[in-house]
């Protein structure tokens, strides 16, 4: 950041008069321009014992597959966030939405937000974002070219609960170590 | 927003190439704005049988009781960002802290994310936030004195499970309807 939204002057980064942070404060109209992680909401649709994926047509992680995701937008809820990227990434009407597994990604200021649904009827097709969707059996699901952490977590926690019918909402930190392997710990 | 953060020259709010919805793009350089809702994490206290509330030292709802709640930051959980408002306006430490409760509120832009731990000795006095920091039995709590909808919401769900010890995962939608009333519905 280097100017004012408000005026456009220059920002300096300081910590503000009675606050204990470095913030982007204007010099010229003094306003605290505040930074705050953003939510990526997404969905874990299933077809009777099939679940839907979508292969990434944009990077990150382009070619690898992925359950519905994306940054949640002003003026909609997490679940219709949610149902939103299911319906733009696959075309997939989500149907029963119910939260399911909170992931903290400190190091990159994101919270995802996943839930668990049915797919209407089964369909789906690629979107803008999606070079192909896909219906998968727990058998075929391909654990090697998953696009994020996050993915494989909340499809493991699904397949491990399936046969028991029970979904708690999981709540958990993942984050990347020093030698670049990713951490996941759940509370 | 006027000015760009990257150039600090004019945004126009339109529909950028690809996109559905209009967004504030600069008019120089290119750079699309996205805005996206923020976290409120906040937490409910218990010592003993009693809860801590803080009445605010600054509006919306100056006054007013409330739980420890504020904007998370980056570069923290929302379990962590729950725990610093706890210190920050009651000096308390929070402990064993676990999600209980996400409210969708779409009208303002915000996901309140509210955790349920223990009171670490009891000890609570108020930070530079709060006018006065109390531990209320139920049968004390002000009621008629609350600051927000979630406050409320929150306490009176924490009061209805703690005979049976059972605390699931709460998920709701919190909205001000024409006539100003505030609806709320849990899914």
């Amino acid at each position: 950041m280097n100017f004012c939204t408000a005026c456009g002057a220059s920002v300096s980064y300081c910590i503000p008069a009675g606050d204990n942070r470095q913030r982007y404060v204007c010099t010229h109209c003094g306003t605290i321009h505040y930074q705050n992680p953003r939510i990526v909401a997404g969905c874990l649709l299933h077809w009777q014992d099939q679940i839907l994926l979508c292969r990434r047509a944009i990077e990150p992680r382009l070619g690898y597959w992925t359950l519905p995701a994306g940054f949640m937008e002003n003026g909609e809820t997490t679940r219709e966030a949610a149902a939103r990227e299911a319906l733009e990434e696959a075309e997939a009407i989500a149907e029963n939405l119910t939260l399911y597994a909170i992931y903290n990604l400190r190091h990159i200021d994101q919270v995802y937000m996943m839930f668990r649904g049915q797919l209407r009827d089964g369909f789906a097709q690629p979107g803008q974002e999606s070079l192909e969707t896909r219906l998968f059996h727990q058998e075929a699901i391909p654990w090697d070219a998953l696009a994020f952490t996050v993915v494989r977590e909340t499809l493991q926690r699904f397949f491990a609960e399936r046969p028991n019918g029970v979904f708690p909402v999981h709540y958990a930190d993942v984050w990347r170590q020093a030698d670049g392997q990713v951490q996941v710990h759940y509370a």
